[in-house]
């Protein structure tokens, strides 16, 4: 049997010894013939650290997977069975920016939601179309599992921009049913867990133990604001309580959404403390974590990476892949073209919903309707992302001043003027198509 | 040929000479041969005053209808043709509080929508439907025009919870009608607008003239900004740019939805000037407008009424009855079941649309999709709306909660709550389905 | 001011009296400066004959209108204003085929409904589609007032394939109207009929008499099988029965899907009797008519012409090209894309409903859901339209099969294999795209 | 371990033994520690000789499983935990009047659709009720798996007036698949069929085999009519060259709904050859049966009642019972409550979609829209079943005879009405509800 050729894009990523612990577990089934550790110039440095503490991992769990890194991507791509998307344009110093300019202006200071998140999608969309481009050529079998965020508007730009297969996941889902399975005192595989929504905006609407729902008494008695697994987020007091209201069980990135004044709050105070954003918080981890990589003695995943954020990272990438390749029909919460699913959505659009998955993809089940007490919420946010989406591969300014208008973290179209302008010209590099006539 | 009989629930208002005014000039087609002034104990004083300048006005026009006022408005209502809805519940001291309430906590503090709105709805639901129960058992074939605000939620609360046939009437879609017209420099009458949307919250999406949409040329070269029509609202510079870009002209309410943090300056900057809040402002001008009425000289409606901020409210109040009454089949744009008209809301909510008005009360046209640069702000903002319904109703703390989470003039659940607290507290007095325990 | 410009495409009709004499009728307010009558060859003779009777209606009445007759219909439609289509293609004796072809395999021989009417369309859709093309090279800015049959098909056929603006036109609705005012003892002004549906296949739903729905006492006590109006159609004794239990009154059209077996035997009898299909009646009617036509000393509409089937045909054709030339905002029942207003059908195809026409054309009203009694069958129908349409265009066999599966009246694939060979055969000449290998 | 509790209504079935050797086949997953077999008085001899056989089947495998029979329903369903449904009212009996009745009119004579289909939902419909409202007092937790035809319809009965959890079942769907399979050379568990429609009017979409669809394959090269699995129908030779066109695999039952007036004929023929209606052929295979099934020594299902006609009938429904008790999440194509996973049909109405069933039941994977080409003929049917229902529960002749109008085999309302009158004559004595006034 011939193996699998796997592809990572922004193979110089912290989580890369993450991933190939997964394809390490997963050996028995899922036949990894090939990795290649893909980046660019500016990652040469960590992608060739990455290769080496690879190797040693292999080396020690004698794996036969062949391991390579390089900076040709289309090269790299040639026949790949699973690509893995897990770049970052612009590095942690733009995921810096992204936080800090919407932060200084009075707004939410946020990576993946907000005004950062739209910074972000701006930059990343381009970059990634220009990827698919490249697998319609050279690999136009391959699936296409994007980490990248936002991950739900990168799903949703290569959906409506290319004719590559892509599944968008995200480890928050995963890590709310590990949570809610905790409060109910049972493993995790004996309860399902319903999420419907977007990408950071998801909500669990179910909790089936023995074919009850057990929602409502995790809600009572719960503190479920993803307090070890979401690193990113810090926490409010009062999101249980409002859970409880609306009886449902939301992603810890609601805060920004249900306190958004509360979290802006909390971001200028690490600043004033001199924590900084969340960007320079990790930028001193990546630091310590491939100062540990670079040591020749390292030949596993080295436990200081948990802090970093990417919980069960690897086991979502690894396990959805073998549901695909195996054609296991095991149900997962991915991002996936709406088609109907949620009812009071658009069709086109990508939304974050539970699929069964097998060897022809991820085929969303029928949600139904939004929860009444968040559909107005989840309709406005999706307008946001329609807009950046439309706004990013135009390079449309006007656009992208409409997308800003609808998020519900920026409104104030003067304030958003100013941020937008500020937003373009600080990643004026990675945005040639909004500056088209200069 | 019988004449009618319209009873004006709120006839202490200071618009009332305005709606007399109206029955005077279309008296050869619409015979009211009585009109009744109901208000309650505490509007004695103005409904008497009003009583005494309508006889004078009818006695000038050599008016037949005959005249009165009441404070028992069950009685009144007996076999009414048409119930004028245009009362206040706590009057302008309760809309001071409305305003005040909200902006004390750094909110917008406007008294038909964001926090203010709300705390008017939970007031006026109630009593209106008090009110439709009267007219269900003695007048059950009369006609509710509502202009009592927030309109759009007080006609959809009546809509879903009783019998009564009701029209929801809002000056602001006519008066943008006329502001188009200046613009093109031609008569009210020879354009037609197309406006959609929710009362406060209504986009003009075409204004056709000889068969042509105008529309970009009064956005290119224009100030549509309701600047002497509507007294009610502070001009935002920009306001004229974004709908430029939107291609939409907004009601002058969306400064609120879209500069929210300029309207909030806004309104501290009149305190701080010592101007108030506009209830303050209007309280002055009301305190004018009744020493006037007094005047028993006066038999025709004074000009100062026009500071008041009703411009055209009879105009429309007036034309709409008599388009009814005559079965005229003229288009207005009314606050009614969307039903279908607009794709993107739910059948059984209440929109501002473009009906045709005969006998069998206004139809909608049907108006298809919502713009999709405010498609997710009218969602959200239905939303808000639907929850402040059943909140008033069922007197639920909770839902008055989800309710202001989903207004995008408040969010914050924490401040949500501290206003939600105040609210109840201070009109708890006209709140007494939220206080049963008490 | 510069006078109208109509064209008549098959200008050589017998109903062309009529409509001159409509024309003749709305001088005041409608100046039509010039009328051509457009033909082809084929129909040459007649539309000379109606050339210089309509010369004579002119003369007499003093008209200043211009009239011509033209085989080049490039040529005459340059700059026209209002092109009216009542052209047949294949004239009567195709739609002797079209009636022959069915019947004699024991299915419903009728020129509009049925695979008659489906024989009908696939000649007509590339006749009008040229038809278009020469409108939009010549006369963008005119409306195309299409009576040609089957009407609601040729209309979406226009929407769909072409940028003509278009009206679709039929005397059903007028007619029902009619007579549901004739058995209410009123005149048709004084009573509003809402009808919806598709073309021939449509249902009034209300019939409103100063603000009150009529219908019942209608169903209740009468005859409303378009007795005196719509020669064309044999009736059914029970049909007023089903009406009344389905609350709804049907376009006697609808016989022909309520009892099609009863209908077929109708049809059987007169050929058997010697009457022939109703084309073969026509076209003794026809003869009749045009030696009449002939006469030099006719100078008005001869009384003989209302035999002929369509009454009030003139009258809804000028009255709604006056509401749209004088913008007067009337209401017609046409039939327009649907765009929504009828929920339960697709957004792009064209219904009948009620709109209101003025110069921007006709605008639907909001129609909601199809009564329930009725829906399955014109969602069955429509999906038999949109097939014809795409097999006519396309000159797709499979297509075509498909269709006539879906028509109600047809079903039986093997017997609808027959009879669309034989239509295709019979009818080679006017469908060269279904033989382009021959 | 509590094993669970099973009840089969209808106990008396010929397909017991079928039921019977998949409960001992699934033995070591499937714990069942009690079954009652159910039936009336005039089951009571097949019931018992069923009772018997299977307590031979019993002890031969050393089952512990107890067994009894009984007519006392009530008594039987306390503490049920899983209720199988397979009775027929009236017998065969009446299956052969439902044949007869529309045959001898000139209509499709079949058990579960038009008119035949029609009067056996009008017999079930109050049974299924009334079990319905047994299991609601004394086993509310059990769930319902039903099998009684028309099981679309009765599903839907089930969901809308009573609060059962309900399974609908047929063995179509797994037949096309294990046909599909055979067309393909593979194993039935090699390949997905994504099917959808109504129950008995349902088409295959898609037959994945390793990730790719494989149905234009099969389409292009097979004898897909489902010749051995479904003894209940006529073959029609042409069923598949339509298949092919409409890229679909059809159920055999759209046979009657594509070749009507084919199938007639043979129905006709059977008749005239002396072979009588498929009940009268089915009453042989039952003696016959019931004969083998008295045999002392027999203590297997005999080869014998493959031929009657209800192929791997016990293999879905034990499957799908284990996948409900053990959580399996396997995907199967069952009746369940539409709730918008197919677009273009009600949400509250049943449809046979592909399902994941676990201890939750059977969620719909999202369907999307149905195919054009069939789409019509199955919103027309939907809304015959939805008349049928209301007309059942109601005893309503009128609805009744719109529910016949509506169904594509009968229309022609003057035969329908005396199809009606014969079928609720003959009827009557299980029709009390449309009796009230005798």
């Amino acid at each position: 049997m011939k193996g699998l050729k796997f592809v990572v894009i922004g193979g110089g990523s912290s989580y890369t010894p993450e991933l190939v612990e997964g394809i390490i577990k997963k050996r028995d089934t899922l036949p990894v013939s090939e990795l290649i550790l893909v980046d660019i110039e500016e990652g040469r440095e960590k992608v060739e650290i990455n290769y080496n503490l690879v190797k040693r991992m292999f080396k020690k769990e004698k794996m036969q997977t062949k391991i390579s890194f390089t900076l040709d991507r289309k090269e790299a791509l040639k026949g790949a069975d699973f690509v893995l998307s897990q770049f970052r344009v612009g590095r942690l110093e733009a995921r810096a920016r992204d936080e800090r300019i919407p932060l200084e202006r009075g707004f939410v200071g946020q990576e993946t939601t907000g005004a950062g998140g739209f910074a972000k999608a701006l930059r990343t969309i381009p970059v990634i179309l220009d990827i698919c481009k490249d697998i319609e050529e050279v690999a136009k079998d391959a699936w296409l599992i994007n980490f990248t965020n936002p991950a739900g508007i990168i799903t949703e730009a290569v959906n409506k921009y290319s004719n590559v297969k892509v599944i968008g996941l995200c480890n928050v889902p995963i890590n709310m049913k590990y949570d809610a399975a905790e409060e109910l005192g049972v493993s995790a595989e004996k309860i399902r867990t319903e999420i419907m929504g977007l990408n950071h905006l998801s909500f669990v609407t179910k909790v089936m133990l023995n074919g009850e729902n057990k929602i409502n008494e995790i809600l009572k008695g719960s503190k479920l604001d993803g307090k070890d697994t979401m690193k990113n987020i810090e926490k409010i007091d009062d999101f249980e309580e409002y859970n409880k209201k609306i009886g449902l069980i939301s992603s810890p990135y609601l805060q920004y959404f249900f306190f958004p004044d509360k979290m802006i709050e909390k971001e200028l105070k690490n600043i004033k403390d001199g924590k900084g954003t969340r960007a320079v918080q990790v930028m001193k981890i990546e630091k310590t974590l491939f100062e540990k990589y670079k040591d020749v003695k390292l030949d596993i995943k080295p436990k200081e990476l948990e802090e970093r954020g990417g919980a069960r990272y690897s086991e979502i990438a690894i396990n959805l892949i073998d549901s695909i390749y195996n054609n296991l029909n095991n149900e997962y919460v991915v991002n996936v073209v709406n088609n109907g699913s949620i009812v009071d959505l658009p069709e086109n659009v990508v939304v974050e919903v539970n699929c069964i998955v097998n060897n022809e993809g991820a085929r969303p089940l029928h949600m139904g309707h939004l929860p009444k007490s968040v559909k107005g919420l989840i309709q406005q946010v999706k307008s946001y992302e329609e807009y950046t989406i439309e706004a990013a591969v135009e390079g449309n300014r006007e656009k992208a001043l409409i997308a800003l208008i609808n998020n519900p973290l920026v409104r104030n179209v003067d304030k958003a003027e100013e941020l937008l302008e500020e937003i373009l010209n600080q990643n004026k590099k990675y945005l040639s198509n909004f500056f088209k006539e200069d």
